[in-house]
């Protein structure tokens, strides 16, 4: 069930909140041994949260289609009295005494929080080392990983464990487990959704967003958390528009982008093939392709690097004298981090303003682009290289090659997937959209979804 | 003469272009041994500029009330064709191939540029160095110095040797010559004015303002330099208001915001009185005074200074290797700017985030802020400590004091002569607004202007 077909059946009175939440938790808990999605579980709180929204539809009570809906949010989203570690050993015992922004939106939505998904160490470990609490495995395969670093968010949405889980993406974390799960995933534009309560990684990177199974689902979501904040400083003042796409979806006349350049080089030919098989449809449904050039993705890579790791390490530095309580990959980049120096950071980021500049060229030719999410499925737990068409690369720098420059530049980004590969694995498609259209994205991804065929049920071993 | 009332004697044929152009060269001429505002007189190109804007208004081409006025821009400027030194060595014989956006759009307004104003090395020395072009003296006293970084722009303007000139204002260096000088100085909102063709010292820091005679002058010179320009990547797009007050202008219920701390602490008892006077005549003429607490502007003072350390050792780094070129006191501050780590500046980014925020809260309460512009009048040349009521600061910093934590805020600030110290040298008031409220504050500084008793004539003695 999508989140829109779960409130409909709460409002038929065919299941209630109380009920769909039972089931979450029984799942989570049927799964926890076998996919580890989880760090915290927030049983109590969410039977009696489910038990209050069912009351309220009783009683007239309508907050919208998340009334009653159990959802997850990544263990990085600060829940008041309840425990939120960030992946780290560092706050294992951590309870903060405020909600995140977005945890206070979606529960005045009326969802309810089942639990905190499992994640990389702080969003930041890489997937070959072993974390504090354990691996996050693949629904759709638990050989393989979910990605990175929202892989509980991930791998709980596309096991049916919670119709939507919140991600973090501050170099791809939403996009690439999305895309190696088979969910939809929105890294929304920079300052669209609040930070607040949100642990920091990186200061002009990190965007918050949902994963979910339909593109309708993360469009409903999205609506929610959504807006202005003034305690984040980074928020922006943009209104906020309605993001659902109607049900029957028009892409007429669109310009949708393909890269000539960067985005189909080193890509696995099954993943080229179904990116531009749902290239062919979105022309079949009346949009125009427009080749597109896109300015040296290389070298934005190479700044957000600069950027990343000097930002990851402004945030960590005060606790960077519990040196015990880092995993060895964290520790390493947080010390690259302390390294670089100022002059280094500034001059990325001047030319990150230019690389800007040059990016908004695109949008005379193209309403958006759409590319690759990763350029290939999910790699199994413990490969550190993949291969694609006989060269070798580094699995984690190859997962986040083709999203990492997007939060460089703040675009809103949205991962949609789109086939199933021959191993068995699903395969992602990325649009990308200039600020504030995430409407647009949300219309071209639900009109390619109706017709791209992707099974989204959940896999029969879940 | 004001701009105003030259353009209206250009148009009532009492005088040329030509005529106050040959008046322009034989001031600097004349005062340039004793007051070495210039670094170079662009002669043969000003007064053939002038001759065809004195040939277009006979044709009935009229560019608007900058058409034939002689200006200046200090060396920070690129000319084509046109030595452009930055005050520094390192650029002694640098001739750009490219007009900055400023002169571009200030020769499009007919303006006739006479020449290219000395300041401090890289607009970054100190006064107590001895820089490459010499010393400024301030055209009021030349004794004493005319503040930096724009002290040829102060003093040239102050001495009636071009009706404006153009400075830039990095962390204080439009208002501190200024309010030395006795002239108006804007400081305007950051992303205001295209920045295309400057050299850049500080990437989050520089902002481009003149320094002219009156407020209404001031008006008509940001009018005709403020805008979008895509080729500077901070450029803002927010739209172009009128800038210039009418005749009578009404300060009538505007709240003016007088702070409670930090502003007034410290500062020589005269130039408190004459500010307060100036208040007083504000209230006078109908404005509410609002008393208000200001965030910790200290602690703002030392989040720019990281930022400006890092910032301007990040644009100079590639010249470093040639150490002859700079500057001992130059050299010393990109020194300690290459040795801050990337963390610190970033952390100082964030913070400088939050403290914007906490600034925001002043607009509830007030219109603008009304404050002394620097502590003291212009310390004598060679001075490097001042005193006031007993106690010795440095000079230096004691001149940026009040000013710089606005470059950090990227907010409009307006620095306006408001009376004559018992040394016989200027003093200045500095407005600060909102964010692009440059039109409240030109009204503002325009009323106070009027019944100020400011003697705005060329001293005698130049």
């Amino acid at each position: 069930m999508t989140i829109l077909e779960a409130a409909a059946a709460i409002r038929a009175k065919k299941v209630s909140s109380a009920e769909l939440t039972a089931e979450s938790l029984s799942g989570i808990a049927r799964l926890q041994p076998r996919l580890n999605a989880f760090i915290t579980v927030t049983e109590e709180r969410a039977q009696e949260r489910a038990r209050r929204t069912d009351e309220e539809l009783k009683r007239g009570i309508d907050r919208g289609p998340l009334h009653g809906i159990p959802i997850a949010v990544k263990d990085v989203y600060c829940m008041r009295g309840v425990r939120t570690t960030c992946g780290s050993k560092l706050f294992e015992n951590h309870v903060p005494d405020r909600d995140a922004a977005v945890v206070e939106r979606l529960e005045a939505a009326g969802a309810v929080i089942t639990g905190k998904a499992n994640m990389h160490e702080l969003a930041y470990g890489i997937t070959s080392s072993n974390p504090h609490f354990g691996f996050v495995r693949n629904a759709r395969n638990p050989e393989h990983i979910p990605g990175g670093s929202s892989g509980g968010s991930g791998s709980a949405v596309a096991a049916g464990m919670v119709f939507m889980a919140m991600g973090s993406d501050t170099g791809g974390s939403i996009r690439i487990p999305a895309s190696f799960c088979g969910t939809v995933g929105i890294k929304p534009t920079f300052g669209r959704v609040s930070r607040y309560g949100v642990m920091p990684l990186d200061f002009s990177l990190d965007h918050m967003g949902p994963l979910t199974r339909t593109v309708r689902d993360a469009a409903i979501c999205l609506g929610a958390i959504a807006g202005h904040d003034p305690r984040d400083e980074t928020s922006s003042r943009q209104p906020v528009p309605g993001f659902l796409p109607p049900g029957q979806v028009s892409i007429q006349g669109l310009r949708i982008g393909i890269p000539e350049n960067f985005y189909f080089e080193r890509v696995d030919p099954e993943v080229e093939a179904a990116v531009r098989r749902m290239a062919s449809a979105a022309a079949n449904l009346g949009a125009t392709l427009v080749p597109v050039r896109v300015p040296d993705i290389r070298e934005l890579n190479v700044i957000a690097r600069v950027i990343l790791l000097a930002e990851a390490s402004a945030a960590m530095e005060k606790y960077l004298s519990r040196r015990e309580n880092f995993g060895a990959d964290v520790l390493s980049l947080l010390d690259q981090g302390r390294l670089i120096p100022a002059t280094d950071y500034v001059n990325a980021q001047r030319l990150r303003r230019v690389k800007q500049q040059e990016f908004r060229r695109i949008w005379r030719q193209a309403d958006c682009l759409l590319t690759p999410c990763t350029p290939t499925p999910a790699p199994k737990i413990g490969q550190t290289t993949i291969t694609i068409a006989g060269e070798s690369e580094d699995a984690r720098l190859a997962s986040t090659r083709l999203v990492r420059a997007i939060n460089l530049l703040g675009l809103p980004a949205l991962a949609v997937p789109c086939g199933v590969h021959t191993s068995g694995l699903p395969m992602g498609m990325q649009l990308i959209g200039r600020p504030f259209t995430e409407p647009l994205l949300f219309r071209v991804g639900a009109a390619l979804e109706d017709v791209t065929g992707f099974d989204k049920r959940v896999p029969p071993e879940c």
